[in-house]
């Protein structure tokens, strides 16, 4: 039987890097991948497909909002399914080659097919053929990561009425959409086919999109959407999702409106891919939905098995998952290394864009200390006049004592590249000063750090504060 | 005689926000502008106009790069003039709104006219319509700025052959164009027209282009203006520039090459708009170019004039201009305030784009103290996958024993964004593990500062240096 210092199950970010992490600490190292190709949803059906996909439109979209003309003219009429796929399809297909070529050169024994415990230092390895062989290690880590929830009642077709995986495979440009889930993955594509001009209805039971960020962002973002032709149901429930006769998908809701659109995408969230791998006959612990529980340093209640990445549910980021990977590798094999960051971003690829770090302004209100706000709107920036943006923000919540920074909200684009200099002065102990002293490349988004760095210290100098 | 505090004598960067912010100080400030519009050449004829212009090419270029097959065979032939200069002049006159609107709200006293300094209490102001006007005041700024050289051997039309200013005003896209002058301004046109598709030829008496650059950057610069199609003349001189009888632009070369193109931008430098002003007669010290001498805080020899922006010389930045009206105002009235930072990143908005601060690898190499690099391509990065890069790369300097950064260079999309984030770390005296203890978005550009500190730090712990 053969024997291996570290077996991981899945190859998504979080396995991949543990994976190539051990095997440069000169460990053997064996991958178990259920699919023919590596990466894991992150690579095929989740992050990378639709941010690219996400590019093409976008930069269709931004086109559409500049002055040239002829641009807006054309686009609707000469675009087709294979001029917004086609990013996507290279983008894929190199990423793929890359892990590969990484797993390859990291001398990491791959093995495919379904992984199931036997005991804490073995598992058994099921092929697609139905073949079966069993591998032993010390130590394991489990990165089988997450799948859409599929409710039996909604009749999936994954031609019309998709899941978030199925609705990358789409056959046409859809001409309506409904779209069931106000979280990351929803917004996401909602934005995205609203920004191409697809007749959008977006549908969450709650009262808010985006419950967990910024509230003054996810205002934003509604107005975008909204400006983008996209009309939002919130706070209604869809209670019955169907086939009519002319082919149209009805969406019944609570409330009594019906909306029927050509096309469904279905994204109430996702299920860890936990049950299958029998650990809970080995004493790990689980939580109702199957998430595995995990101390830190990402071990299970087994000590020599680790979880990581989406099957441990929050944050469920492929930027959290390669940290936890190698933090959980370097854990297991006793090597010196730092933890887990107090502070990490977020970063939600809706059209606008979103990116956090740190509290919110809810989060800190609820803590009731004093905090205060500084804002600046990209149209403030020179850039911004440039990119043509009408409603970008940037908003910076401090502590007028200290003028530390408790967090950085932005929406507009390149947030997600943009957090990461708030997040540097955050990580570094930096504070609103920082922002001010440093100069800035003009023209620049960045700038509108130091516009909302201005904007707040003034709050605070006019309350009698510090000077600057 | 009106009496004033501040006279403010320009209203481009440096001057404009000298002006706002000895009136947010309550001062009484008059500014002194010798065009009826404010902003000076970084709204009207330089910085923001190009910028502009550039971001409607890149756009353009963008599409031709990705596979989005309908843009790329209609693009030159639908494409107008006015496709791309619609956005450019949006932009001028938001700006020209914007700033106009802080200097009425700010209570500044306007004088449209050439200003000559009387004594070092008062200035004569002669408008355009030859009136004339005294004025003093305790303090004055100078802030007027520079404009390109033009040679009298130079048959400049302004239509055909134009400088930096005047190829602005273009009647019609070139067919081809000879950009003579290998710096920031003739860089950054060269590759813009080159990416539109023009053809182009770049001259430059010095045997590289941005010799201040780092060497590394440049070359992947020279590069993608090759591989854009545009030929390179380096370390050759232009000994005649003529119209010929066909009407194209005749520039023959000290090698014996000549080129003949329908467009030539002659770029080979701007000089200070200073003689006018009469300062040498109160005893304020210039260079044999003109440029101001200027101690710490911008103060010229005499005590209660200072000088501020491209009138002094380096940087010659937006950027730099903002703060250092800022600072010299600050000082003039006694106002607490910082130094100008040690270390100002640099901008150059060339396709690709180029971006650093602090150190290059040839100035450290020169100091001959122990350095190490950490590099990443673009490409390395699902962002940079995503964005079809293919030539982007960040590469950090650093010091391999304390780990801090002494220079950080970057060329490719979002550079002017990028470089703040390394910008922040080194600001706060942060170091190479700041940035692989980190989490960054996925997928980021700025994943690139991860890749190239592991790629850095690696080659330190192979020569046995630190873990980490």
């Amino acid at each position: 039987m053969k024997s291996f210092d570290l077996i991981v199950i899945g190859s998504g970010p979080s396995g991949h890097k543990g994976a190539i992490q051990a095997a440069k600490f000169g460990k053997r190292v064996a991958l178990i991948e259920k699919e023919k190709v590596f990466g894991g949803a992150c690579i095929h059906t989740g992050t990378l497909p639709s941010k690219s996909l996400r590019e093409s439109i976008y930069n269709i979209y931004m086109l559409r909002l500049s002055d040239e003309s002829w641009t807006r003219k054309k686009i609707r009429k000469e675009m087709t399914l294979e001029d917004l796929t086609a990013r996507k399809n290279r983008v894929v297909n190199n990423e793929n080659e890359i892990i590969s070529h990484q797993i390859r050169t990291n001398g990491i024994s791959v093995y495919h097919g379904a992984a199931q415990f036997i005991d804490r230092n073995s598992v058994k390895v099921v092929t697609q053929e139905g073949g079966e062989i069993t591998l032993k290690s010390e130590h394991f880590l489990i990165a089988t990561g997450s799948k859409p929830v599929r409710p039996s009642n909604i009749p999936f077709d994954d031609i019309h009425v998709c899941d978030s995986d199925s609705i990358l495979g789409l056959k046409s440009i859809p001409e309506s959409m409904t779209v069931i889930g106000g979280g990351v993955i929803g917004c996401e594509y909602a934005s995205m086919f609203a920004a191409l001009g697809v007749d959008l209805h977006l549908v969450d039971k709650k009262s808010d999109i985006l419950p967990f960020m910024d509230q003054e962002v996810t205002e934003v973002l509604k107005k975008a959407l909204i400006d983008q032709g996209c009309r939002l149901y919130l706070g209604d429930e869809c209670t019955k999702i169907s086939k009519n006769a002319k082919g149209l998908i009805t969406t019944e809701l609570k409330s009594g409106k019906i909306i029927e659109t050509t096309h469904l995408l279905y994204a109430m969230g996702r299920a860890p891919q936990s049950p299958a791998l029998k650990v809970k006959e080995l004493g790990i612990k689980t939580d109702e939905r199957g998430y595995i529980d995990v101390k830190k340093n990402y071990q299970t209640a087994v000590d020599n098995i680790y979880a990581v990445g989406d099957v441990i549910g929050f944050p469920s980021l492929a930027s959290s998952g390669f940290e936890q990977g190698r933090l959980a590798v370097c854990h297991a094999f006793d090597i010196p290394h730092g933890d887990f960051p107090d502070e990490f971003p977020y970063g939600i690829y809706t059209i606008p864009e979103i990116s956090s770090v740190g509290l919110t302004e809810e989060e800190i209100a609820q803590k009731k200390i004093p905090y205060e706000v500084g804002r600046a709107e990209y149209a403030e920036t020179a850039r911004g006049q440039i990119i043509l943006d009408s409603n970008g923000l940037l908003k910076i919540i401090f502590c007028p004592e200290t003028l530390k920074i408790y967090g950085i909200h932005i929406i507009g684009p390149s947030a997600s590249e943009l957090v990461h200099l708030g997040q540097m002065v955050m990580s570094l102990g930096g504070n609103m000063k920082t922002l001010i002293r440093n100069i800035f490349n003009y023209p620049t988004l960045a700038e509108a750090y130091k516009i909302a760095a201005f904007n707040g210290l003034n709050k605070v100098f006019k309350k009698g504060g510090i000077h600057f």
